[in-house]
């Protein structure tokens, strides 16, 4: 077994989160390479130096601390939300960080530890973790801009002069990643730890309803092209359509709308808007899509709208490793019994790249009334350090 | 009568619409105090002078071209609003001039013209003719602000050089506006000229929901405070409600939305939106009023949000003076017969608060298609001088 110090690994944790404190509750604001960002990792690469592996910059800002040999890679990501909590991808991190220095001082298992780069995705989705794992190119990353229009190319020049290769992913054995659940079931069940099974697939497109701007005052209403009143009767129609398809853990948000002009005397020329929808099951996937372009083509045929969308992004779900699952399963039982469950992973995570590179699994502890993405976040301590014993013991019966 | 020349009213028209052009069409960005609408002012001060009246510029941007005597008051605004069109208030300004100019060289009677400021309301709503006729106290209006955050109190300081003291109103027999339609009733119909009867009152607020910001893959829909799915709910009920209360010539616009955090991946937390309606009926407005206030709160409660209202402007439905309306209707008569109508104006106008002052009425020329508030907005220029002949008739009928 491998001996983690609990201390040591909560003082870490809020070491952490001062870099890019909001000064609202426990929230940061660190997004990816963001002053508080690279800060951050570079006081992790001397956390990594001090704790015996040798720090690597890879060529998109993914820090690795890496033993000499061949090793497991435990790990997630330091960058935040633009409103984010303190745990997110940093406890996994700190943990992966913990047990590879335990370990270390242990004289082995052999455990290497990574911060991927962007997965919150101002850039893209799981930027860093996409591109090390082939899912995403590196030139076309590097053409994806954030909101301001700085592209990808620009911002990971700040960076440039720490970076050395791409890491070879044959010398990792496999990947455990531990991250707060972002959901409420752990947390009402009274539950510690969640055994991940699969993490849920994803699509994302934008869409415009293009109608005609006119004055508010004058435009009779039977003689509007309102772009607004489009999207509103294409979420009503969705809402109800999805019933005969979806499941109870089937998600989808409208969390993006853009009028124009967006003013109040102006009946709204163009809406730009984002459908996002998630669910386990590939082929729900696409039947959801078909009922939103079915319905955003009725929609703009009905309102005598103009209809176009932008580019799908689409992750198909992903299964855990049935061996790394075990060893997590088995370890939970041990420190935890009674007290976890697996489950469905809602959210994307960096273990949805790295699994097309090798055996990957995932571990989750609750949150508190399942906030995140929020400065409001929180897990209670006891339960983080729950979750790193289970992780360490999970390591410890995968051995080197 | 008075013996306008159509050629020069073209083109100062045509003039005044390179102050500002958006080079889209004949559309101008105009809006008020800006480098192009200071430089309009200026321009139209000089043609103000050479028509032998005196420029005369209010505390607050209003430009008067003066007559020694009384006089009538003819004119609108040059200030367009943000993505505007080449005649809106330009129009009613430019035929006042040539009128004013004709008459003066006809040795009578006198007349009087204006541009008043701020009619499209970056700071407000019709805030210059608003101030000018106390239907808004001036230290209210100097805190306005527009979308940037600068106030009127800031944005007027430009114009203090050239400013003197408000034209007391006393000196004005009365107020002729001609304005564009804005709406399609005289374009589909092929007439030449609309004598408005009233212009219809309004009510503007703002209306914010309060939900809970979440990740949008891990939180459940029945868990979800989404304050989009608020909005789009209010919306089909308002939609519903109001059938049983309005009128075909009732309009209502969400025409500004704004989400927090406004992001592809996260359940949007808190939405601001307009909600703007207008009728020419008082006791319709309030009825509206109720429908909106009630049912925002039912759909605050039935979705757990929380809910608020920023102050609500509201104007009544103004009647033009009665003698005013029957000298453009024997003109109308006169210059067009069997090619115009009277009509209610559903937009409102700076003759909405300068009825306030004195007998005040309204002219409206056709708009293409209807269209207004936009950079495609147009009128035939024949119907323009149809309508420059009719309100000249009228002020010669109205004499001095």
């Amino acid at each position: 077994m491998i001996r983690v110090n609990p201390e040591r690994f909560l003082k870490d944790l809020h070491h952490l989160r001062s870099f890019g404190a909001a000064g609202v509750g426990k929230g940061v604001v660190r997004p990816a390479f963001s002053p508080s960002d690279v800060e951050a990792r570079q006081w992790l690469a001397a956390q990594i130096e001090a704790a015996g592996l040798r720090p690597h910059f890879d060529p998109v800002g993914n820090l690795f601390g890496l033993t000499e040999g061949p090793s497991l890679l435990v790990g997630s990501h330091t960058d935040s939300q633009p409103e984010g909590g303190w745990l997110d991808g940093a406890l996994g991190v700190i943990a992966g960080l913990e047990i590879a220095r335990a370990a270390h001082e242990a004289g082995g298992p052999p455990v290497s530890v990574v911060s991927f780069q962007d997965e919150e995705g101002r850039f893209g989705v799981t930027t860093g973790s996409a591109i090390w794992s082939r899912n995403l190119a590196l030139e076309v990353a590097d053409r994806q801009t954030d909101r301001s229009g700085l592209s990808f190319a620009e911002a990971r020049r700040v960076m440039a002069p720490m970076a050395g290769d791409f890491v070879d992913p044959s010398r990792f054995a496999g990947f455990l990643e531990m991250h707060i659940e972002q959901g409420p079931w752990l947390f009402e069940a009274g539950e510690a730890v969640g055994v991940v099974t699969d993490i849920v697939g994803i699509r994302d497109m934008r869409i415009t309803f293009e109608g005609e701007q006119n004055h508010a005052g004058t435009t009779p209403m039977h003689r509007r092209r309102d772009a607004f009143q489009g999207l509103a009767r294409f979420n009503a129609l969705i809402n109800e359509r999805f019933r005969n398809v979806v499941t109870p853990s089937t998600v989808w948000t409208i969390g993006h709308v853009a009028l124009h002009p967006d003013a109040h005397s102006i009946v709204p020329g163009r809406v730009v808007f984002s459908m996002q929808w998630r669910d386990g099951v590939s082929d729900r996937l696409y039947r959801m899509e078909t009922i939103i372009r079915d319905t955003a083509e009725e929609v703009a045929r009905e309102a005598g709208l103009d209809l176009s969308y932008g580019e799908m992004l689409g992750l198909e779900p992903v299964p855990m490793d049935a061996r790394l699952r075990a060893a997590l399963c088995a370890s939970a039982g041990a420190v935890a019994p009674g007290r976890w469950r697996e489950m469905q992973s809602g959210a994307l995570h960096d273990a949805t790249n790295v699994a097309r590179l090798m055996p990957a699994a995932m571990l989750f502890v609750p949150s508190i009334n399942g906030i995140s993405h929020a400065f409001a976040e929180d897990t209670d301590e006891g339960e983080l350090v729950t979750g790193l014993e289970v992780l360490a013991g999970a390591v410890a019966r995968l051995g080197g």
